[in-house]
């Protein structure tokens, strides 16, 4: 059962929710104690029963902080990470889950840089080593020894997680748990992949994928930075979204009778930058064709088995750059949610309660979701 | 029949023989007129005989000079001109050749950038519209209406080839014309492709073909910019040669048992660069596998129908770049014949007349050349 | 006189003029010859005189254009230039200006990338070599052989002007000439300013002297280019300007009790690029204290005996930047005009006949302009 | 009294010594229990006596390591901590020295990037938060809430001290503990400088200040590089010296009737960057005056007073950059003793017994070093 029936809640709604949650919070803060068990979803194996039940609150390491959980994201990795299909071994049993919002409730003795109290983000990127040559430049998601919420340690499908201090998100005071939680993920992942075009102020970045989870936020990102926003996706419905989101030009690839052309029309020469969020092979041997000369195109989502694939002539006459953009580093995430604490970004989300979750899985499986559902873990 | 037997000739023999050319040159022009015709080799039709005869000596624009060419490398690119297999349509009838080194003997009026008696060089991008957003960004190879020596514009396999004065390239006084020839294109076009791959000294570059001309070349510009090289390359002999070149590290791709594993080994993780001026689509493939993480694959050669590919999942999660790198600007050919004339980068060359261009494609055809040909456009 | 008496005419009126003088202008071109001569403003010595008089009309060489100014805007540039107080000598005499729009009358055989009838900017920088280390790379204000436009070659401050083809801004069809004048150096030159502080979308930026001419299209500027800008002036009807600009914050020199701690407490730390339009020395000390630690400080503007200065000590532990920053070159060019054509940054202006200069140089140099003055050179 | 008496001892002799340490400190770790007690030179107040004596051997925290310190650099900013003439408060009383390298015999809990046995560097930034907008970008020497040794934390001018372990530098197995010693700052520091000018191999960087401890290892990390190297110093032998390690040319500032005019002469144009190792004011002017147009001056040097002073004018036209440069972090460190590893860089140093400290910076107050002293902490 859906609590809340349609996206963009009007903010008066939102706010007044999110004030009742936060008055809730901080007395039982102050009065409560930290539960001995709590409640999660939990799986035993890949595909395996997804199961709502009591388990134990952990205790967090000399560096990491406890996170009482307020809301959680739902994202396909999580679907991915329950049926195990990427090339990537997953914890077991699993708590899943890596977007998640809420307050510090206890920390560790190494700890310096939360205070109980604290609004803090569970991310994908639950930890790292700190101390390889990735993790050294700021590239601290390519780290060999990286540990994954919802992946490789159990994430915010549950009511207490632990994260690693120095990686958790810092969330500003009076910021909306519920609507932020996407943007710990996929607002970060899409920022991320918009700092990857390497782009000017002024020049066009194509969204392929515009109308869906990823791409509604990546338009807005890239308003906000100063790009002209061209989106691409199918259907006129979804055009009118990404305009109303911001957007610059929309070009429909259902009715377009020459895609690369229209595009390039409409960029007046290609965009200079490509932002697939799309995973269709065919959408992105199309974008290396449409870029702009000296362009980007970067890759961001995660199909299980696609290939990226560009003729080398055209490449290299073209000189064009086919870019991997992972998730964001420490930087980016302070930076994405600044972009919304700051109103530039708004993060359309649908919320249910966190027995919800399998139901959620089944929409995604479906294709039948658009925007992003965000779990309640206080609705018990 | 070939003069010159060995690649590698002492720079006694050679620059006795520059010499001699130099004074000859000298004084034919202070004493000669320009003649009305001269020699050249052309054809009619794309694949075509390859005349070698008398045709007349252009004239100049206004923002043209005339130059003397006195030696001309032969490229893999000039065989692909006379055969018309690109995607993109030759002049006819055409003088190919676009490593042209020579002598000024005449300019257009609105020329001031030569003098009369300075070296030059006739380069693949002859000239350029100066005023497109690429032109203006140093991109000028990517400007629409660039104009290609050998290919749209007549080019170095004659005596007398005119070149856009601000295209053309400067050659210091006192350098070899016949071994400057190949750093033109051959010399100029690693040299980009390395700066594509926007390593840091002391980071390891790992050169895919490095035993070929392009190869050679590579192994010592990337030395000279400070990186560790990695050859690749098949057969022992090759081996040797890249070490003797330079390279750190050679890895041998006939008795490899995993290819991946050996280059990760030897460079301590991968490469955080790879220049592929091999064209085997296998090759490009197994770049983007054995390539550092956050580390950058560079497309360099014009395979006519080849197809780089990389998985999605991987290319993401390792964060890593697949960049085309046409031919150098400006810029970058001043600095790459400043390496060279530092004595930074041999030119291992075989001297031939120019009348024995068609001998020279046939062996390219049969995959028999090592190292560079270069005609002798005065040995007549 | 002045024909215009507010600053920010309301697009009405001026786009009505607009009208007008575009339907004039065409019909002219087509149906009249160039005259011979034209009126024009006139030094013969530096100090000396400002004469309107009568002159020649010129002839473009094979690789300019010749340019019927329609309007010019007045910079300090300009009275610099008159007055003669810098350390670079000018033409003499000299007709003055730098900032003129107007349309295309004739061009030079060599000219490709100019049609007849196409609108065209003389802008600071007329010419350049196209071929020094510096004009290869973009930075062709720094060529040794630049030709500066009202300085070293007459300028705007005629009906007919010369200006290399390559240099010589184009202007999108439909754009208002008087608004767009001061864009071609007081815009661009802000905006190479922008870009050389290398600042990120959502990072502060501070405008020292924020508003004055430089200044108030700095602020739009960086609002446009996804920044958050904090301007700096004195007094409150300038904090009320700035604001209305899209200035993000206001901090009042005059009041303020602590600048540095204002400042920094205003941007959460200091601003992370700092561009200095005022060209007091102490607020150029000021703005290397409150910058943020890695940031960097701009000079852009050229006061005659001014030095910047500042604590090695603080510069090195800070790691900050102090960067020159000059005009811009084509993209820059291209990119600010843009920017303007795209109704991000609005050019305040107001409009005075050619013969009144040197009444603008009077209330230029008694401090009392505000916003740009522009030059109709049609209006005889 | 000195135990080794000239500069560059023979391989040989100090791989022997090396050997002979290495081979004793390993038996040590296996045989010996840490002592409760060591040696170490303490000062209680600033320009106090310096006394050495035994004090407790410090435990780590769960973050940090303890190394037993074989070998410590002394640098000038040792001096200015003890003298305390710096706007920046020393912990009191304090062990100095930021340049350690030593074995790891202990570490705290929560430690898991270093294993005991393993050979490591104390460095001058001991440890930072990992959380702030600083260190989530690299740049953790500007961290607010920075640690430093010798500074306020004990450093290694003791037997045993403690180090934050994700700080801390890893050398390499086979190492020479007593010549990487002032790699640890002198050497990452100059790197780091090199890093900051931005250049690109094959063009030229001044050392200003060349024959120095930081000089004449800026020189080497330069040429490593791959740029060209203008040394500047005063006097012939400097000079010889400058040359024997690398540098392209010498400018001697004592006899030079222009410096600028020469150095310009000497590098076709002035240095693409200058490394400002000497703290003179009058240097560092200068600097801003040779410097190539587009180039960039970096200040490294940390004198107690001195103002850097550039003309706003020339700045602003020659378009050039002055920058802070700090000291090196994570990766510059590591990379910085890597190239030492490689042998691409040689460290000049004497060594002498730990106790000798107070005449080391005796010597240092009457100007009369040259390279750099290390202390023999083991030699008590």
């Amino acid at each position: 059962m859906l609590r809340t029936s349609s996206f963009f809640t009007t903010s008066l709604t939102r706010s007044a929710l999110l004030q009742a949650n936060r008055t809730f919070a901080t007395s039982l803060a102050s009065r409560l104690a930290i539960p001995a068990t709590q409640k999660a979803v939990v799986f035993d194996t890949n595909n395996g029963p997804l199961v709502y039940k009591d388990i134990p609150v952990p205790t967090p390491k000399p560096t990491e902080i406890l996170v009482n959980v307020k809301y959680s994201g739902v994202c396909h990795t999580d679907l991915h990470a329950w049926k195990g299909d990427w090339p990537l071994a997953v914890k077991l049993p699993l708590v899943g889950g890596h977007e998640g919002a809420g307050i510090v409730v206890a920390k560790g003795s190494a700890v310096t840089n939360f205070q109980i109290g604290d609004l803090a983000g569970i991310k994908w990127l639950n930890g790292s080593c700190q101390s390889c040559e990735f993790c050294e430049q700021g590239n601290e998601s390519n780290c060999p020894q990286a540990d994954l919420s919802g992946y490789t340690h159990d994430g915010s499908f549950q009511q207490y997680a632990t994260a690693d201090a120095v990686q958790a998100a810092k969330i500003p005071k009076g910021t909306d748990l519920a609507e932020v939680a996407p943007i710990l993920c996929a607002g970060v992942t899409v920022y991320k992949a918009l700092k990857t075009a390497g782009l000017s102020p002024g020049q066009w970045v194509a969204i392929s994928g515009a109308a869906g989870g990823l791409g509604s936020l990546a338009i807005q990102y890239g308003k906000a930075m100063g790009y002209k926003v061209l989106a691409i996706d199918g259907g006129e419905d979804k055009g009118k979204f990404c305009m109303e989101l911001g957007a610059d030009a929309f070009v429909d690839f259902r009715t377009s009778k020459n895609l690369v052309e229209d595009i390039q029309k409409a960029t007046r020469g290609g965009p200079h930058g490509v932002i697939n969020v799309s995973v269709s092979e065919k959408a992105i041997s199309q974008s290396c064709e449409y870029v702009r000369a000296c362009g980007t195109v970067v890759l961001v989502g995660l199909p299980a088995g696609a290939v990226a694939k560009a003729p080398v002539f055209d490449a290299v006459v073209k000189s064009i750059s086919i870019r991997g953009s992972y998730v964001g580093n420490r930087a980016d995430t302070r930076e994405a949610i600044q972009f919304f604490a700051d109103g530039k970004v708004k993060s359309p989300i649908k919320i249910v309660p966190l027995r919800e979750l399998p139901k959620v899985y089944e929409l995604m499986e479906q294709g039948k979701i658009a925007g992003r559902y965000v779990l309640d873990c206080q609705d018990v």
